[in-house]
C-alpha cells in the first residue's frame, strides 16, 4: 500500500469526531474495519503493558452493541460533548497500514451550560484504505486520567 | 469554482483566530464577503431550526458596527482570549463555495491569570475565493452552551 | 531556501509535543538548531517589548542543562501534561527561514485524575530545514497568563 497523505488522515479524524459530537452514534462503527481493535485504556495501564482496557472490542458488531447500550442508558440526555483533535503524528506510513498518534481533548457541556474537561489523551491508530475511504484497523484510546467512571459514557 | 485545498482552509482559520486573539478586531470584518451571513447561536436553538441567533449580521458594515460597540464597551481591558480550532471537516467542495464544519474552543484568561473555558462549539462555514484570498460567505457559530451572556463579549 | 509546506510544519509541531507529553525530554533539545533562541515569556512582557523571559536559552547545551535540572526536581512524578496545538499561521515562508505563529494549550492531569488548564498561549517560531528535518531556529513561547510559577515546570 502506498503512503496516505496527512490531508486524508486529517479528514478521517475530523469526520470521526463530527459523528460523535453530532450524536450520530449509529454511524460510528462504520469508521472501523471488521475485525478491528478498539480499546479505551488509561495511560497508567498502557505504560504497564496491559493489553486490555476499560472498553475492548474486536469486531464491528461489538461496537454496534456498545452504541445500543449507550442509547438504552440515555447518556446524552443531559450533556453534550465537544472533541478537539490535535495535529496527527505519523509514525509509519505504508505497508500494512499507516500508524499515527494524535492527541485529543473532550469537553463536556452540561445542560445548564457548565463546561468542563471530560478527557484528554492520545489516539494510537492504525489506519488502512478501504475502497475510497480510510478506516481504523486499530484505535487504542489512551486516556491521561485514570478516573475511569466518567470515561465510559460515550465513544472516544 | 474548483475545489479549495485543506491547506488553504487551514490557513484561513488560522488567520481568523489570530486576528481576534491579537485584538485586531478592526480587521475582522475583512474575513467576510459583502453581503455575508454571520450568526452566533446555541446548539439548542440551531437544533430547533431557529434561523436567527444572539448575534446576526448580513453585511460587512454590521460587523464593523459590532467592533465599534465592543471597543466602546472596553471588553478587552481585563481579560484575553485564546482560540483553538480543530481539524476542518469538508462537507462539500466546489460549485457555489466550500462548506465546512470545524470545532473550536475558546479559553478566557483573566487579568490575574485564572483561565477557564469560555466557549466550545462548531463553525458552520461557506467559504469562497475572492481574488487571492478565501473569505466567508457564511459563518454560523453554533455554541454548545446556552449561557448566552458570556458569548456576547467578542467575535467568535 | 524554498518555502516549507504546511504539512511539514504540522509534522514538526506534532513531533515536538509528542516528545514532551511522552516525557522523552532528553530528545527535546534535538528539535532546535545550535545556536538557537528559546524563550518562555508572558503576553504582558512580550507586548511591553521585553526581550528576555522567565526562561531564556540560546544554545542547545542550555536546553540540555534545563532538562537535567527538571529531572533532578522530579517534576513529572505526580502529574502529566497534554499539549494541544492549533492550526499554524504562516507569516513568512522562505528566505532565512519560515516564520509561523501557532496557538497552543496545555492541560495538566494530576495523579488523582483531576485535570485543569495549565497554560495557553502562542508559539512564535522561525523554522529552518536541517538535512531531512525541520528545526527551530527560534521559538518564543508567549503565555497568555502571567502566573509564572506554574510555567517553569516543563518545556512548553
Amino acid at each position: 500500500m502506498a503512503g496516505i497523505t496527512t490531508e486524508r488522515i486529517i479528514a478521517l479524524h475530523a469526520a470521526y469526531i463530527r459523528c460523535i459530537d453530532r450524536n450520530e452514534l449509529e454511524s460510528w462503527p462504520d469508521f472501523f474495519l471488521d475485525p478491528c481493535l478498539y480499546v479505551v485504556t488509561s495511560a497508567e495501564n498502557h505504560r504497564a503493558g496491559f493489553e486490555g482496557g476499560m472498553i475492548y472490542a474486536d469486531t464491528r458488531g461489538m461496537l454496534t452493541d456498545r452504541v445500543m447500550s449507550l442509547r438504552d442508558a440515555n447518556v446524552y440526555e443531559n450533556q453534550s460533548y465537544r472533541h478537539i483533535v490535535g495535529l496527527p503524528y505519523v509514525i509509519r506510513n505504508g505497508g500494512e497500514g499507516t500508524e499515527t498518534e494524535t492527541p485529543f481533548m473532550v469537553m463536556r457541556i452540561m445542560h445548564d451550560g457548565k463546561t468542563d474537561v471530560f478527557a484528554t489523551g492520545v489516539y494510537l491508530d492504525v489506519v488502512r484504505a478501504a475502497g475510497a475511504d480510510l478506516k481504523f484497523k486499530k484505535r487504542v484510546v489512551v486516556c491521561d486520567s485514570s478516573r475511569i467512571d466518567t470515561l465510559l459514557a460515550l465513544p472516544l
